[in-house]
């Protein structure tokens, strides 16, 4: 036993391209400090810290930890196990908390969205009600960059980067084979914001260029609209190239995938969507009639770190970093957040936001970023996230020709308390 | 007026990321030659000779032509119009040689898969019947890799590096979010042969390693096998991941997405495919009883030039070159092929097959590249497939962080013939 305490890390929900450079800046930055003992890491998320299951990343090769920025999804592992409120959930904070008191854990580092930051803040409040000295930061991470107080969230600019770039490169084959494949749609994530989507339009510098229509859930969506806008594209370029995100609202908010009954809930309560570009083709071919295509990036986009933003990977790094640096400080119940400086230069550094402010937000794309006819970006939109999808990430090939990513040796922890789950 | 003979240069088909690093091969070595006068592009392939939409590209910017090689699809122009026979379709190839001929075309370069070959073929027939000296010369292009005489085919190296780094990143966000996430289905391209499927085998160094099973359309598939394997990856590693060739057929041959009549054919009498991903989706949700995703690449995994594979593009200049400097030489009616030298070191280098041949032959994965289960890749087809994805396609990057591609500026040929098209 070391007398010093110890940090957990974990990381929850969809994964994206740089979570594990949060995950080792966190742990970098931990291993540096004589306040802090081992840095644990809990498998799969809060999954990990009520089941126990955790492990001890500080024995892990510093080379292993290192190659954590090369390697995208959530190596220490993830999971959408929702937590309520306090009281319809008391069981499982009381056993997160018992699991931290079991293995003498005082900082724990939690990388997530808002609903991870709600149960990071309320794991804080029970502790201090509980005397159980605890300093609980969260790390911003989702690829929808829908969290508010933070200028931008890690893993969105690599999204962004790599999608703008897929939208380049099928609208080229959509222009080159127009003749036979005239329309493609690109459907890419997004929930209730369109921000994924949004970022494609950085690709359309001239009126050739793909994409030429971009549906975002923040803007009305009608299909007489959609028939109409692809008309008049088609009229001057003989092609159209379409991106939709998955979330799609008609004029009442309803999703517009909602009447085929093609969606169902996760554990979290959001609806879980797909299908708005398989949508689009059959109204598209059936009422423009000509051929069209979609193609659906899914997990493909979130996980893409042989394109990632090697800005992106620098700045989720500095977001854990940041985390240890204001724990140690004193600072608690803080998500770090991204604050972009002002001036003509992109300069980006960190500040601080209430857990529970960030737990009860949302950041969706604003109106000044879509154009009046809520069918393609304005400058604004483009200026945003123009700095945000610069560099390229440093990605190790192997002599298969393919990225080397690393995986953990996951030395467990002795297990101390009864089994839970 | 000049007076030596023009050169044509067409592309036909799906595009690929690397059917213009042909086109520049042929361009530029064509320019070079004293015995060719300029080099002329046909807009969207045989429809352009048909419309005599010719431009000239000797006159474009060296560097645009230079740019060839960092830019998908095909630059000059593709389309998908079937040629049938001489007989059924005689005015269609009448008019071919009456536009080479008002024109002073002699050698017309043509990248595409078997049914341009069986054209261009058919056009060198013709013109040697009407003694009209030209010489057709055939530049292997398909992602599908199904063209016999040749080792491999243009394109497919670049589309295989992409696919198998798609299924190691995707097969690293089911691995750390198998806990909501538990089964992931990467549908690829691939009508009749699994080439690209098999690709993806690459990928699985370990039994962690995505993809866990790989489905070729060679082997007849059945949904109690798919429901069997799931079960027995999800026993060992609590998640799956799956590549599944578009054509999957069933041991009577048919294609299993028939049944849905979720299929049309294209021009060229194709089966239009789509739609395997969702199917086996569904069946995995409701039989299996886990939450299943697919994610569909669709025209994003043959335009994926940002992740390109650097043989592939030096292999696909080299074929264009020599398909010049074989005409030059007096060489006609033949396509180029692709050579892989014996010897433990991969060399490659270029022969010739008759055009008719190709046209006729369709190579698929052969038996012993997939395991006796029929759900996953051998040894052998590792070997295969391993140095083709060698090295990384250069890009330049703009100001706004994205690759740069170049578009022709398309000086137009003067139209001397009536209107055709």
């Amino acid at each position: 036993m070391n007398s010093k305490p110890d940090a957990i890390v974990a990381q929850s929900g969809g994964p994206t391209a740089v979570i594990n450079s949060s995950a080792c800046g966190v742990i970098q930055e931990a291993m540096k400090s004589d306040k802090i003992g081992r840095v644990i890491g809990a498998t799969n998320g809060i999954l990990g810290i009520l089941g126990e299951d955790l492990f001890d990343i500080s024995a892990e090769k510093p080379e292993t930890i290192e190659q954590l920025k090369q390697t995208p999804a959530a190596a220490i592992g993830s999971c959408r196990y929702k937590l309520k409120s306090l009281e319809d959930s008391k069981a499982d904070f009381d056993r997160i908390l018992d699991v931290f008191n079991a293995h003498n854990i005082r900082y724990f580092f939690y990388a997530g969205g808002n609903d991870s930051m709600d149960t990071a803040d309320k794991v804080n409040k029970l502790a201090a009600d509980a005397g159980y000295e605890l300093v609980c930061m969260g790390i911003p991470k989702t690829v929808d960059n829908d969290l508010a107080f933070t200028d931008h969230c890690p893993g969105y600019p690599s999204v962004a980067k790599y999608v703008a770039t897929c939208a380049m490169e099928a609208g080229r084959d959509t222009e080159t084979l127009y003749t036979a494949d005239t329309c493609t749609i690109l459907e890419v994530m997004g929930r209730n914001a369109g921000w994924i989507a949004a970022a494609t339009g950085l690709a359309a510098r001239c009126p050739e260029d793909a994409p030429h229509l971009v549906y975002m859930p923040e803007a009305a969506f009608s299909f007489d609209k959609l028939i109409n806008d692809v008309n008049k594209v088609l009229k001057k370029l003989g092609r159209v190239f379409i991106v939709a995100g998955e979330g799609l609202k008609n004029e009442k908010g309803e999703y517009i995938t909602a009447d085929k009954g093609a969606f169902s809930r996760d554990s979290f309560g959001h609806v879980q969507l797909g299908g708005v570009g398989a949508m689009l083709k059959a109204v598209i071919e059936k009422e423009v009639k000509i051929k069209a295509r979609f193609n659906l990036l899914g997990t493909n986009q979130r996980s893409a770190m042989h394109f990632a933003s090697l800005t992106d990977i620098n700045e989720a790094y500095m977001c854990g970093q940041m985390a240890v640096k204001n724990a140690l400080e004193g600072v608690n119940g803080k998500m770090v957040t991204l604050v972009r400086e002002q001036g003509p230069q992109y300069k980006c550094t960190t500040g601080l936001a209430e857990l529970r402010d960030v737990a009860n937000g949302e950041k969706k794309v604003p109106r000044e970023f879509i154009n009046d006819k809520g069918n393609h970006i304005t400058d604004a939109m483009r200026d945003y996230v123009r700095p945000l999808v610069q560099g390229e990430a440093p990605i190790t090939i192997d002599e298969d020709g393919l990225p080397v990513f690393m995986r953990f040796e996951r030395k467990p922890l002795e297990k101390k308390l009864p089994k839970y789950l």
